[in-house]
């Protein structure tokens, strides 16, 4: 197998990451890719550090058995909490899904703007995006709410039911009224709900979707290390941990991703 | 130690298992009880039979180590699911939720009359209920309805919240004008919810909460076999899988339950 044709590892805590292959499989079609979704643990975002950790080590030792050649966490829970600790175990870069959020959400907010940054309780805890703003040097206002309900609302398949309005609400609108320039989807499974979350904040809030962005970034790493696969139809893989029909069908639902066979790996 | 003075285990996925302690406390004063909550990889209801059973023999084996006289596993789709495996595996009686929260229903429920199942995926997947109507010869019609969002709701303690009261009738306002008598609070997390599940469904109908019910039980058992403490006051041990604060906070929070320090045994 040339370089080039060893796949892009993937990893979550559930179905919310297929947010982030659903966009590597369209910027990079040629791409083999193997995803993992933690569905025995599942979710990550109300568990503590030291457990998301146990667990990320866990997955991408299981990956980098599949010879990868990069790995996407593609869950931010992981990438808030687990990244450095991940780094230390892979000879291939990692990618997380924290930086590109940020560096998208720069773009969009003038300096002295401000930033909402949602997210799993976990995530926000950690407080990696701010950390990660200032460390980008932005001179922008960060504010912080975890949303803990979005991602159940999610894998109920309720994105476009009146209730996910009404939980937005809760969660959001009390930032309504306080000149937030950008939002950033900090939980691979918030795009689902962008629309919900858009009609909220009002046309003056830009909505950062991080699963987009992440895959420009895998693509430029691929690019700069001379790893870009030009086939045509690149493979798909699912690997979960628990209930892979039950996976598949979400998938289908609400991504409208066909899986195929779904493998189970139980750690 | 005597054998009257060895506690009694409890497990639960999380949380949920708490109303079911409660409920125990309030019966049995002088009882030594020893809580574990699997916070780690709560919640059970998404997941499959498989990793179920699995995660309920670990825990019975560690609260066997604990010398325990009963075991109660406080938790509907670890009581559907894995029941017959922690029997085998256990020295000492052990009780569900679910026989109990059906005994409780056919007292309410004339024959012919109709029963409402509430709970997680899982458990209504499992018709562990229905099943177990049958074998207690109930001449009823069953109904049953899953609810995955009412855990989230209830961690994130939005009992009260009109947002609580929109999403139980999302679930069960199709079942409101079809006569039912009893409606089983199939997870013990639900009973947190009673008041607005009690509301959707309005006075016809009677609301079961096995967490009482669980408790007689136990009593029952423990004076068969002699071995109730007739002390004044039990000991209260709490132990999870991750995120001991978090835990210890919702419990107040939620239940008003004072736990004290909460130790961690990870799997």
């Amino acid at each position: 197998m040339k370089d080039s044709e060893r796949p892009i590892g993937i990893f979550d805590s559930g179905l919310g990451g297929l947010t982030v292959f659903k966009s590597l499989r369209a910027l990079l079609p040629g791409e083999n890719l193997v995803y993992f979704g933690d569905t025995a643990r599942v979710p990550y975002g109300t568990k503590s550090a030291q457990a998301v950790i146990a667990f990320s080590k866990e997955i991408t030792a299981f990956l980098l058995e599949r010879r990868i050649k990069l790995l996407v966490v593609a869950c931010n829970t992981a990438s808030s909490l687990a990244l450095d600790e991940i780094r230390k175990l892979s000879p291939v870069p990692v990618l997380g899904v924290i930086l590109p959020g940020v560096e998208a959400a720069l773009k969009a907010v003038p300096a002295g703007g401000r930033v909402l940054v949602t997210g799993t309780s976990a995530t926000v805890n950690s407080r990696a995006y701010s950390k990660a703003l200032a460390a980008a040097g932005a001179r922008v206002k960060v504010l912080e709410k975890a949303c803990p309900l979005f991602v159940p609302l999610v894998e109920e398949g309720w994105c476009s039911k009146p209730v996910a309005a009404i939980v937005a609400r809760e969660y959001l609108a009390p930032f309504r009224g306080r000149k937030v320039d950008a939002l950033i989807l900090g939980c691979t499974h918030y795009p689902l709900l962008k629309k919900v979350i858009a009609a909220v904040m009002g046309p003056r809030t830009r909505i950062v979707d991080s699963a987009r962005v992440t895959a420009a970034c895998a693509k430029a790493d691929l690019e700069r290390r001379g790893l870009l696969n030009r086939g045509r139809k690149g493979s798909s893989e699912f690997i979960v941990s628990d209930a892979p029909e039950r996976f598949s069908g979400l998938a289908l639902r609400l991504l409208g991703i066909k899986t195929g066979k779904v493998a189970v790996k139980r750690f």
